[in-house]
């Protein structure tokens, strides 16, 4: 038996959750699991004097997640309004606060400051855009540095060269400059070239980067640098193969090159990072009921939830490794495409996949779908959005977002005859 | 000037709708332009006793467009429940409805026969559940063709064989025996096997498969239908290059078909179609403000719109014709990446794209989104869904969709901390 078809929920919660959700898919996470991987993550970098990661929240976007950050002592990075709202709603608040975002709209600069977040800024130009139209500058300021042809990128991000992110080596120079004559203090240097990574060194490489414009910025203008933000980009094995990214080897490969960078130097630097979906990925679920069976050119088995629930298969072919509940240790004797309802035909979470035989009324368990997959979601095909429960250790659970419903789904239109549908 | 560059409207239309829905990105749907591709498509099948195009509202599910429809006496393509319920809603209802959905569960089944919709089986398996759970069968029934190798798809589709759709000749063969067994009187036949397509032979070529298909079901089983359906898929000529369908080709095609295989069998046959891109495709605009320039390794404009208003360049690398408001006659004399603002590299409106020199505050009017446009959006890193205006021939101008308010967003959470933000 898998590791991967192991499950930490079994039937009784799923049926729990029926009870009180209906007969439709939903999430679940599981909050053990979300606080062990905050835990791994801190553990690796205990060595440092401060260590954060700063969640993002776009991986997944509800306060009762962002809760758990805030007890485990997290930051949250976000990158919209909305998302800096919840996450000071929750307590999350000041510089526990990275804004990192890009073509800023000014009303979102404007409430970062407010909120006394560190602000992340993505390009030369938005120093002098948050200056006017805030009326101030950020008591921290932070960089995203876009090292082009210094460092490769992965296939979610592409190569730094085509990649709308970041500043080059010289606007960083031009750009801390600024910030000093404007009386900005308290500086950070970011970069993020990846998305889903699996492979340890690539982390190792990315402070080591950071750590060397850092020496060679903070000679060049005279300024101190608080902090560095390795960004995210941590992956999770997705597929059974796949091996997990060893937290401990990267936090010690970053430690030797902070004693052979910046020991020597004197100085001293908090690291920060912005991991999500190593933070949730592995911990949510999605949950979904078989309906049909269909037997054509190939046999397809059709469930209940769609890609509007779970974009990643159908939009970038990703793997999301499938358990039939109930039937984790039997042998898989079958190949199916296990394909959801809306009318593409990329809405398949398994293509060709092997399988225990699954009946009609099985639950699939669909798994690492714990980041960018509620929130990916959308509501194509008139698709309602699903509802997520968060699983406690003790097994008992709670409904942290409710399932949308036909009104909610109505609601812009504002258009009479629709009422009451 | 290429014609692509030609715009419905200018600058004076874009300041009332901004003095009425903010500063922020909107739709903007062109009431003729939709009522002339009506017309046009009605004009190509005028040879046909009765043709009816069943709008697919999925491609801009909005009652307000659905009112066109009914208007221009089209009927309803549906895939959901709420679609159902919005295409009754404006009066487009029993057979003018077609429920064309996959992996269908029961109570959307349940409330189309309520509604005396055509039902579209997707399935042999379908017959049963629907006469299961419906406890009746349909008065008219229909089922989708899955041709196999037979017929070539497409790209968005893909293989027939790979395809989720349908059933197979055989299947066909059984599926009316049931269905005439269990007392249904009147029948359809439906294919679709390819999405945006722009060659006219392949819709006579998927008319003739039906015809054919028709003839020697009917001689098998002995029941007579009433109508096909040759489904969507009519494209639009995205790029500049692209050369439209021709409809009137298209339709006298498939009279000839009729005319060599149908009329001398003495039937009749309605001809129905779903065809939704090639309706309000072309007439729907996202217009949006450039906020920012980037320069590093390229050359970037930053707009206020994302991959969450407008999916199909990041999901499919789709082209989409950007005009700059009020330079629409200026000579294309730069290279840009028009990017949106969500965290994914994909987020590009155009790559390397040849347009005026854009200024920060200029809209840019981004083409041909007026199918799978809006409809597909999300609201990943928080973004919040746009607005949308239907333009009417005199100028005047409604507001079909409000916008998405945060409060619209945090809804399914119900978490009290988020109130009043």
């Amino acid at each position: 038996m898998l590791e991967k078809d192991k499950l930490p929920f079994g039937q009784e919660i799923v049926d729990k959750i029926i009870a009180d959700n209906g007969e439709r898919p939903f999430y679940l996470y599981d909050e053990e699991g979300i606080r062990s991987n905050i835990k791994r993550l801190q553990k690796a970098f205990a060595w440092c004097s401060e260590y954060k990661n700063f969640y993002a929240v776009k991986a997944c976007p509800n306060t009762r997640i962002l809760d758990i950050m805030h007890e485990e002592n997290s930051g949250a990075d976000c990158s919209s309004l909305p998302e800096l709202l919840m996450s000071d709603a929750v307590g999350i608040s000041g510089e526990n606060i990275m804004f990192t975002s890009n073509e800023t709209p000014a009303h979102e600069f404007v409430k970062a400051h407010e909120l006394g977040a560190i602000i992340n800024f993505d390009d030369i130009t938005h120093i002098d855009y948050y200056k006017k139209e805030v009326g101030a500058l950020p008591k921290i300021a932070c960089c995203r540095f876009n090292p082009g042809k210094a460092k490769e990128g992965n296939a979610i991000i592409g190569s730094p060269l085509e990649a709308k992110y970041g500043l080059t080596y010289e606007q960083l120079i031009q750009a801390y400059s600024s910030l000093k004559e404007y009386g900005v203090k308290r500086f950070g240097l970011h970069t993020m070239v990846a998305s889903n990574e699996l492979t340890d060194s690539y982390f190792v490489e990315t402070a080591r980067i950071l750590f060397e414009a850092v020496l060679e910025i903070s000679e060049k203008i005279g300024i101190e640098f608080e902090f560095i933000n390795i960004g995210g980009g941590i992956g999770i094995p997705y597929k059974p193969e796949d091996k997990p990214v060893d937290l401990d080897k990267v936090g010690q490969g970053i430690k030797s090159e902070y004693e052979r960078l910046i020991v020597p130097s004197g100085k001293k630097l908090k690291i920060f990072s912005e991991m999500g979906r190593m933070i949730t990925g592995d911990a949510g679920y999605l949950v979904t009921k078989v309906l049909h069976e269909k037997s054509i050119y190939k046999s397809y088995k059709g469930v209940d939830a769609s890609m509007a629930d779970l974009m990643r298969p159908g939009m970038y072919g990703a793997y999301h490794h499938v358990v039939v509940l109930g039937k984790e240790a039997a042998e898989k004797t079958e190949k199916y495409d296990i394909v959801g309802s809306l009318c593409e035909n990329c809405d398949k979470f398994a293509i060709d996949r092997m399988l225990p035989k699954i009946e009609i009324g099985d639950y699939l368990v669909i798994r690492d779908a714990g980041a960018h997959g509620h929130a990916m979601g959308f509501n194509y095909n008139a698709k309602l959005r699903p509802a997520e429960y968060l699983m406690h250790a003790d097994g008992a659970f709670d409904k942290i977002r409710r399932a949308q419903t036909i009104t909610d789904y109505f609601a812009t239109l504002e258009d009479s005859r629709l009422n009451g549908l």
